[in-house]
């Protein structure tokens, strides 16, 4: 590999390792018989869900309003906006709705339903609303035995909303640590949606839809009875803080950020390089898990890791690079000025974002820009 | 305050914080003698260095080549680029030199000063170079007292460029708690750097600029003998880092980010905002201080602190906002779907960098949109 022409720091993304990823987790899917909608807050980028796509996703889930207008804007129709709708954002999920956006919004307390049912009366539309459940108790979501879940679906429904469904993110799974509390954790989330699901229809209410999902969850899951469709959004791209749950190995990280050696404190056994958290980000993922890999995972220009060199500390520009047990008495000669390396990230989903482009590597060295969303 | 018109998550600037930020140290800089260089990493947005250099900056500090080029494009013309060079960066130096901009570069060892003297020779051209020294053991440069120091003056003076002096960052002051120990690292910085300018010019090579600064030592220095400029970067905004090392108030921080509230977990006391770590960034920088703050600080819309209620909890586009101590049962009353709050940044560089505009907010409570700079 020969990056002489890019500025560095800059994002790689090494496609072969992505084309799998994508096949693994699609693969995955049509085995278990479920619909796979990637979440793209991972990538921002159309040619990495351009890819996913043709490999069989169907749809896909955003996490900001402005991502679902540059996908629709680039042509995919059926959006999942996974974050509970506020009034201040319907004129803007009212505006791709008229543009002939399938939009679907969702919303977890009873408030919102009902101000999102009154907005679109107002403005003579229907929107397509899930709701909600929390599987975990991690984050957002009605429980799935609570008695808001009806209050919930009925304001939809009877506002004259299509009740499309019920969905939930199990992301206590990132704190999951083996095979057997994965496939435990996903058994949960399953149960979960399913069982609101079920409460809904006994309501009868309409609920066509159960989506789930996380990457940890999605990769460890033994059935999906009950399920229609699943999401995740890291694992088209992995990263160390899901080589630590287990999901995968380091050689499958597809993003890494490249490198410049820029000086050394060869007494304390560091090489200083062009990366510091603004190119890797402030994510420490792995500080709580089994391997903490400070700001990354060093490798070189193949991409292959350097096993024990890690970025071991990070300012805004600069990042230390160092050996971890052991300092490295002969870093500077190892790793000389001007020398390029790769890192591998914490967490691909902020590295990503510290980036306008990334750098898509072919296997014969060659590569393409790929442009990425950014901001509200 | 109404800002019923922004699109959450938002980055607010308070405008009359922010001026009073600047005119607190270009009047400190001013007593002290020295001249005042602002690092624009911090903002990366013209508007807040034109208010910079209107109070008297002279010149700035930049972290990349890209700040470097579209300031210049703008108009600034003294420029520092305080990371140490290297060759494949060098054509973008040489490109803004030829256009007329005094750009600075910064060596710590001889490799790159040597690389550096021959490419330019190789071009015609004579870059201004200085050397970056290590006051505190933290990151990149020569110790005061190195014979690497001597080494690389003579490669950077013998191969014809010119000597501009020296300059030093005391990221360390970043670790300090106490009036004593800043005014203490302040003088370990000022010492150091003064030092090496003494050897300097003791070998018989030239050494005008004494450069050195952080915010924590730039408001704490007592005297600044033999130092010629200061630079510093967060002071401009603040933030809660600052706080805790006890250079500013919460309010003082001139950075926000404008967030609603999405929903609620009542049984837990949390309600859940728009603003995650996306927004706020991952960075955790006062977890270790003496008042960990979560992901930030917790405002009323007019930027006043609401005591105890911070992000606890952040996942890329949802926050955890909750109260230490004690969980609030009554959050959802106190709080509900659709409230606007402002959040205090732990890190105001990295808060800002989620942005790609701030909205400034004059007194009247008017709003300005302001770009700023990205990437590399």
């Amino acid at each position: 590999m020969d990056f002489e022409q890019l500025n560095t720091p800059a994002a790689l993304v090494d496609r072969a390792r992505m084309e799998r990823n994508i096949a693994r987790m699609q693969t995955r899917m049509d085995g278990l018989g479920v619909a796979f909608r990637p979440h793209v807050k991972t990538s921002k980028c159309l040619p990495v869900v351009w890819a996913q796509l043709a490999a069989g996703a169907r749809g896909i889930t955003v996490s900001t309003l402005k991502e679902a207008g540059q996908f629709f804007a680039a042509g995919v129709t059926d959006i999942l906006y996974a974050v509970g709708m506020v009034p201040s954002k319907l004129p803007q999920a009212l505006a791709l709705l008229r543009k002939g956006c399938a939009i679907k919004l969702i919303a977890d307390n009873a408030q919102s339903a009902r101000s999102l049912g009154q907005f679109a009366n107002e403005n003579g539309v229907k929107f397509e609303v899930w709701i909600e459940i929390d599987a975990d108790g991690h984050r957002s979501g009605i429980k799935p035995d609570e008695p808001a879940l009806i209050e919930v679906g009925r304001a939809i429904h009877e506002a004259g909303m299509l009740l499309g469904g019920v969905m939930t993110h199990a992301g206590s799974s990132y704190d999951c640590g083996t095979p057997e509390a994965l496939q435990a954790m996903a058994e949960q989330e399953r149960a979960g949606c399913v069982r609101a699901a079920e409460r809904l229809r006994a309501a009868g209410l309409p609920c066509p839809v159960v989506s789930v999902g996380s990457t940890p969850t999605a990769l460890s899951a033994r059935h999906l009875e009950g399920v229609t469709e699943v999401r995740a959004g890291v694992y088209v791209f992995f990263d160390l803080v899901m080589a630590n749950v287990g999901v995968c190995a380091p050689g499958d990280v597809a993003l890494s950020v490249l490198t410049t050696v820029i000086g050394h404190q060869a007494d304390k056994g560091w090489a200083i390089v062009d990366a510091g958290w603004m190119a890797m980000s402030r994510d420490r993922g792995t500080q709580k898990q089994s391997h903490d890999y400070g700001y990354g995972l060093v490798c070189d220009l193949a991409g292959q890791p350097l096993a024990g060199y890690v970025l071991s500390s990070a300012n805004q520009e600069h990042g230390i690079l160092s050996r971890q047990g052991a300092p490295d008495a002969d870093i500077a000669r190892r790793f000389p000025v001007g020398a390029q390396l790769r890192i591998l990230p914490n967490h691909a989903c902020a590295t990503g974002a510290q980036f306008p482009e990334y750098h898509a590597v072919a296997a014969d060295g060659s590569t393409e820009t790929w442009s990425r969303f950014y901001g509200w």
